[in-house]
Formats: structure tokens, C-alpha cells, sequence
């Protein structure tokens, strides 16, 4: 079974107030030298078997119209989900 | 200035209800061949010059008390943002 990655983070003119709230408090926790922080939306689809063209095609349709509002985000990205991705998904979830 | 990546995820044990939703979503908008949909979160840190190892482990530590909620979030990828990513963002937000 495959997985394609949908990311989606808001428009560079956007303000992002999430985003600022964190930049704001990072140097409270001590984390220096970050000057911008903007938050996202990352999307793991699993497909019925492999990842074809069709299904990123699919995808891609889904990303524009259900996972991301055009009037004030972008999506960035929709590519299959590389081994080393699905890897650290899994490894991550067995040590918890 | 360089762009740190972090992905966020909801722990695969951790009942995911909006990523539920959306599965349940696609096919009534004629989406079909997806099983499982996940969503979780990503954000992009810009860091003062280069993306040194030390701003990557600022950023991890980033991740791992402030960007995530380790009782049901992993951590999947803390890392640089290829010059291909950036472009993304940049091509997309130039266009709209």
C-alpha cells in the first residue's frame, strides 16, 4: 500500500497568528535564532495499492478542493511518500 | 536566510477524528481510492544566516517542546529545506 504526502501552509501575504505565537515564544523556552515561524498542514493519504499517476492526479484534485481553502493557502506539495518518511513514521510510532 | 522543516503527526495509535472526516469526504465529492486519510502538521522556521547543525538541533528542541504534544504527536522530520521546496512556495505565492 502507498502513501502520497499532501502539504499545505498559508499564503506568504497571509499573517499567520499561529505562526507568530510560536516565533513569540520560542525565546521564553530559551530557542534563539529563529526570525519567522509559519504554520502548515502536512497530509498522509493511504492509497489502495501502489502510487500511480492516476492516484496522485486524484490527490492533487483533493489537495485543491478539500484539504487547503485557495483564498488563503497553498499546496505546496503532492508527491509520494519516500520509504525513509514511511520508515520514520512507523520507527516513531513502535518506540512510543 | 535558510528554512528549517518541521512535520508533526498524530501518533498512528492516536484516533485522528479530522483526517476521519476527510476520508469520509472524498468519495462524496467523487474522490475515490483512498483508505486512510492523517493529518497532522508543518511548520517552517526561518533561521538568522545559514541552516547550521546547531539551528537544526534549536529546531529539534523546537519541535519536541513546542511544536508537537509528545503524548500524541510524533516528530517525523526535522530538517533543511531544499532550494526545490522554497520555490514551491515562492512560485505559488508569486501567482497568486
Amino acid at each position: 500500500m502507498g502513501h502520497v504526502i499532501v502539504d499545505v501552509m498559508p499564503k506568504p501575504e497571509i499573517l499567520d497568528p499561529q505562526g507568530k505565537a510560536i516565533a513569540g515564544a520560542l525565546p521564553k523556552l530559551g530557542i534563539e535564532g529563529f526570525t519567522e515561524v509559519r504554520q502548515g498542514k502536512r497530509f498522509v493519504l493511504a492509497v489502495e495499492g501502489e502510487v500511480t499517476d492516476a492516484a496522485l492526479a486524484s490527490a492533487r484534485q483533493a489537495a485543491e478542493t478539500l484539504l487547503s481553502n485557495p483564498v488563503i493557502e497553498d499546496v505546496v506539495s503532492v508527491r509520494e511518500a519516500s520509504a525513509a518518511e514511511l520508515e520514520a513514521d512507523q520507527v516513531q510510532g513502535a518506540s512510543a
